[in-house]
């Protein structure tokens, strides 16, 4: 299976060694907006333009959500192209040989990720071209993921959710235990059985805490402690939603 | 070191079990609110009522916030009383020996927590008393936290940050997942990264998402698919938190 990967970000760079490093995929190049040309210590070709593609089976875009169908149109129209993006639509893609190959993930530079039983949500204006989607994420080890645009989106809205969303919760508490002069990591135990225990109970069954005790005098002291204005307001849309549930 | 337990709730029930497993803990009396009475198939004497309590190192009590004044007040005056909330002051214990044993968890029904290496934050009124909580914190393989009321009431709203609000988060990712006909589990490999991503990198330095790249169209997008105007006022919250960070 020859591949042409374009973008050379976080993902791009994640999926360069994994493509690699799978035997029956052939990375043949990999476009990179940087000056860097010639060739990978592997032989793959690097190049910065994609007027400068050769053919392949299959043009991978790892590029920036707005870069897409900008990319999509230099691509030639027979070409299977494939985005990786969760908000973006399929038809963003002039090609009629069109899919999605959604990593449900994030990627971070610096940080490996294991694509083994990662889920790839995989979706084809044509269902004759699945079978190659579906074949490169057997080759990287990940699960395979069948779905629709509207189930994607709503994927990726979830996603937001649960990652970025969460991880701006661990950054404000981060910044309160720093200007407390108390170490962040004394928080790992409790975050992570914030996360382990969804193994075994739904997280809406487990929820605790002033607001779901509708305990006002804490929720109020915790709102004369909050400093910042933005910071308040999400701690009174979270206890507010949590308090509609209980 | 002779201790009474007070309160049967979800952490009264944990620090049954660990207080007695752990040899140098002798747990006299537990105090439960149900009708049960006679003792725990350990020997542990249950009663229902403080007044029928025996004398003791330390009376520990696993009850409400609101219930700890009223508890406190019927104990001797004497004893050596320790809450354990993180969010409540040392001076709601009327007892010039008074004290705080926080442990920085979340406790669920039907899990057990490990207490090895879990941070329980200690505060005593008489710094003479100290050394008792650090060898019942020892005696529990548990962490020994010296602060401050100041610090663990900003420590309490960090907890509840990335723990309640958290939970929340996954709560509404789960019904999301669960109207698109798509298994919550599916977010799995991303919340495991989300977290372990902090040991190696800070929160703040990761951010990523449509609001962090200030994707307006993703967010207009996402907003529009949130039908719940609660979690629309969360999405909206956080999304201009992270953007005025970035």
């Amino acid at each position: 299976m020859k591949i042409i990967l374009i973008g050379g970000g976080k993902l791009g760079k994640q999926l360069y060694s994994i493509c690699n490093a799978a035997s029956e995929i052939e990375l043949v190049q990999w476009v990179v907006r940087s000056a860097e040309r010639g060739k990978t210590p592997e032989g793959i070709s690097l190049v910065n333009e994609v007027n400068e593609l050769y053919p392949a089976d299959l043009y991978l875009l790892a590029v920036t959500d707005q870069a897409i169908p900008e990319v999509a149109a230099v691509l030639p129209e027979e070409a299977f192209v494939a985005h990786t993006a969760g908000g973006v639509a399929l038809e963003v893609l002039n090609q009629n040989r069109a899919g999605v190959f959604y990593p449900l993930q994030t990627f971070s530079e610096g940080r490996n990720i294991d694509f083994s039983k990662l889920p790839i949500g995989l979706e084809c204006k044509q269902s004759t071209d699945l079978p190659l989607l579906e074949k490169l994420v057997q080759a990287l080890g990940a699960r395979v993921l069948h779905m629709n645009s509207k189930q994607r989106e709503q994927l990726h809205l979830a996603a937001v959710l649960v990652n970025n969303f969460t991880n701006h919760l661990f950054a404000e508490a981060a910044a309160i235990c720093s200007q407390n002069d108390l170490p962040f990591e004394l928080l790992n135990p409790l975050i992570q059985e914030t996360v382990h225990k969804l193994e075994d109970l739904s997280p809406k069954a487990t929820q605790t805490g002033p607001a779901a005790r509708h305990d006002h005098k804490t929720i109020e002291k915790h709102l004369t402690l909050i400093q910042e204005r933005s910071l308040q307001e999400i701690y009174k849309a979270v206890t507010l939603a949590i308090q509609k549930k209980q």
